[in-house]
């Protein structure tokens, strides 16, 4: 398939990930985490996101939400977070199932949850018959593409504080944001006061591989039965260990993420010239949301891929990755174009 | 680290594996495996082990023997093993936390089960106090790199079938199994009476990956929804299937397997040499079990790793791999007969 | 402490229910629900219920919702309901925990979910990454004293059941609308589409025990294991197999019902009267929601409990049960007069 | 049906007990456990176990057993017990379902694990593979009606603490074999090094009901939430604390222990008389075990029953309750008589 707009994992990985891979694939070392590379990679991870992290490495996204909660919660928790959180609508229960915990969420308008939808819910703490809340979680950039601001974040960091709730942070696409943002990866997370970050890499070139950071090492002492437990112990785990260092070297990962958001930027632009196509909001990282009329959404789905979010508002999801190209936004404008006029 | 004898999984790939990434690394496609590589990989299983089966991609070993049992059962379910069955043993809890399961165990000389074994248990069928047997579960190898003949796995699964329970094998190693007994795979699993099958790739030469392979088809409706909720869906499913697909080209899989066994074999005649070790037990496929003085094992493992077993019985474990080399060998029985000698 | 209105469960339970497990108390028979009193309230149930229902015992309420929604989900399917359902915001975390489910909540005005509402849902089904909806759950009356028509509860019926969902209707005080629509159980329950119902015995003058019943006696198959497993395999089940079968003796449950109905009513005739309380509702079943200035909310309780339902709105519930007299109302009302117009 | 020996669950209540019932239900008092009387049994209880004991109410010995290790457990543990633990054996699975603790189970000839026993197992305590050894169970009296020496409890105990893990101890019967030894309640549970007590109503005289009693009050914290989830909150609590008052009021439980004691030593005297039948054991508490020749099981069962423990050896079980009769031990040593000599 040529490159399209379906998803940020259409793509393979970046070039640079499969030579990182081939260049660890040399004799032997420790399996299970135990070997030098990990060990290399956790020192990385702390250069970008502070020396008292802890950073331990999972398969995939879900699996870096979903035992992210589970570290930091019991089965009698409960979980707030938006409507559209990935945690909550995209991992088929997966968080209900391995940890026992019950969602409380917030209809949003873009994604983003305030500190009045926050104070608007009725919180039962102590009694017996309520889930009790214990974990805020948030998505930086959130599904919709939308970015919290600095301000933002710290004010929910602080009412979770102040309830005895911890932060966690979705950064599935974290590297986006802190391109967008224009800041760092710590200064958008830990310094704001996240307790624990889901830190995505296989949307932004890796071919597998999410990572879970704590705020600082005490969490770490019964995780590792708990990623067993959970089936997300990599037995060859030099191989997620080398792709993030690789995407760490020269700051691959800024580079992705800043290409990525100029694309989807361009793209924006470039819509916003065609009278049938409406863009929903401010294009703020590598993502466009755009109402497209529903009679043309599956033959031009049918040639370029897109994602088709809500039927029945008509709007769909652009999404623009590290390995899109400004002809590939050319040949999508034309389709467009074509498809829409032919009417 | 050198090569050493601490586990197959202290390699890294084959290096045609890490190339099938390479060359898949290519424009777009599906995720979340619709894509055309998967489809591919899963035709090819359909060659190697029947036309009717139905083939699953996962990250690992543990999820495939966790999800096999998921599919395949309830949670008041019981299931049927040896005690040390990595499904049991070494899993951390995760089929008694993913599937509720309850797991009647026994006792073994060499890692298999017998008929006597299954006629002894007492079965509780419709007793609504005990969880109700439904999966025999063997290993094939075993865990103590022992193999079930054709008969014994036959007279299990008709056991099982005459019980109304089904037959998981956990083939983690099964190509090992396959090139000892100079069988086809399938030959040696589903002709037998297996109704479930893990199959591993990450020990025989893979980065990462593990298929689950159902009998035959009507298992796998729900199983998309078992996976996600087990966080074992892949996003970039493309570089889980072209691994096997290479593993199966000009049957890499068959070369691996047997250079391994023939490996482990050489390294057990040479052992047999050296006064102050006892082999355990005959060496069937990749994997050398002996007697080793207890006060020398750490001192040897500091230098060349491999696993002690049973401290109390100072059994100690040699696993050769894909690439392990005649010089390893070489250079291992120099290190032993040196500090044994030493003494 | 003196008869209040803090719920109906702060009562004991009918004399007659006592009396019944007296005159059960007598000799030997079968443990675990093998017994003759057992069969014989299903007996009964059969006669209210239709002939072809399926009834088990469970120890309480909480047990009768978790139960009914494990028989009929699996691990990644999804429950509707309102987001007052006791079921969602009341057990704990019951129903994740232990059947692994999803919940998609709907907010509501007065406790009842509208076609409307269901319309407005995006199911995706047969989306892998999304919990597959199920069940639909609605509670007869509402956690808000409501009351759905007949239409209601049929058209929501249908709904699910085009939808390849079932219908499971919370009934803890189902025998309280029974009275209120003067419409037999069956025909408020089954007959509208009805597949698992929740129908409790504590609310309405028993002293533990709830029912669940399903349409049909084939998911009775293997509800035995789950009830085990669940916790809830009572051993003198004949316990609350009697408490039931009284209950039914000469429409026990139908008097005491009418009874808290009409005291409910009296209740609100007369809360009508006090400047200072507004009635939030009509009242259709034993329950009347008011809003009383929250400044003598605690004053008043301590004196007579009641429950302050919502803080924020200054919501409060008066619950009456089978045993209120007027005179409880009589001396609440003259409570409520002095206080309120001390200030 | 007339009196027999199938199992202490098959009588119904003490008269004191319905009369404690009966006393209790006046007026109204506060639900779930807030109430005067649920205060008062648990002030009872210190009484009889030490005065910082925590105390908590459930509906049966599962949900005791089952809650007792979900509290002191996090789901990558393990827990040590006897192969014929109830907890292991007759729970259809609740423990691993509802905690997902790991089961390590032991062969034993009286039901009694020893330090032997536990000195044997390989402990992989830190190893991220295997499930993290944290409670021994220990039934007293065990399943076979045996009894642990206090040598023996306190030496697990010391075992148990050494290692970092907690002794669990299932008193179902727990009456029984204090009356037996002769010590008092305290003296043969927390005085020995218990943590953590499951202690049986039902089997000594109630209707429903059994305690979980945790060596000091710090477990108690979450424990609200955990029973809740669990299916276990009692609304009319009131109901089960009468039980259990009544139950020491004047020592009624050691009454009734005593009783089915001594019922059960002169059943075992007079079998021992006819010659087909041989006593399997000592008789040390309410049970006894006997092999009976398979082919008089059913006709005799049939009339009088009992249960068939191992059908393969022929061994039966006859349990005595606090509400056995001289006349009915009469009796049924009659119907064996008759039945055995018929031959």
């Amino acid at each position: 398939m040529k490159r399209c707009f379906g998803s940020d994992n259409y793509s393979g990985a970046h070039s640079r990930i499969i030579e990182a891979i081939a260049n660890a694939n040399n004799l032997h070392t420790y399996a299970y985490g135990e070997d030098e590379y990990t060990e290399h990679a956790v020192h990385t991870f702390k250069k970008y996101f502070g020396e008292n992290v802890g950073v331990r490495f999972v398969f995939n996204g879900t699996a870096a939400n979903v035992l992210s909660i589970r570290t930091i919660t019991d089965s009698y928790n409960a979980i707030i977070c938006a409507e559209t959180a990935h945690l909550y609508f995209d991992e088929c229960g997966a968080v209900e199932r391995f940890t026992g915990c019950h969602f409380i969420t917030i209809k949003t308008i873009n994604g983003k949850i305030s500190i009045n939808d926050l104070n608007s819910i009725s919180y039962k703490f102590g009694n017996q018959h309520c889930p009790q809340p214990k974990v805020i979680s948030i998505s930086q950039p959130t599904e919709l593409g939308t970015l919290y601001s600095l301000e933002e974040i710290n004010s929910i960091a602080n009412f979770a504080h102040e309830n005895n709730m911890l932060l966690h942070m979705d950064g599935a696409r974290l590297s986006n944001a802190s391109a967008s943002m224009n800041l760092t990866l710590k200064e958008i997370s830990f310094d704001l006061g996240v307790d624990v970050l889901s830190f995505g890499g296989t949307k932004n070139g890796m071919l597998f591989g999410d990572a879970i950071i704590f705020k600082d090492n005490s969490l770490l002492k019964n995780f590792k039965y708990l990623r067993k437990q959970g089936m997300q112990l990599a037995s060859k785990m030099r191989f997620i260990a080398v792709q993030f260092d690789e995407l760490f070297h020269d700051d691959l990962w800024l580079e992705n993420a800043r290409h990525s958001n100029k694309m989807a930027s361009l793209l924006k632009d470039r819509l916003m010239n065609i009278p049938k196509i409406t863009i929903k909001q401010e294009v703020e990282t590598n993502v466009v949301f755009a109402y497209l009329p529903i009679e043309y959404v599956d033959v031009i789905k049918n040639e370029t891929p897109f994602l088709l979010w809500n039927e029945k508002e008509s709007l769909v999801r652009f999404m623009c990755g590290f390995d899109t190209e400004e002809k590939d936004i050319d040949d999508f404008i034309c389709l467009l174009i074509k498809t829409l006029n032919n009417d």
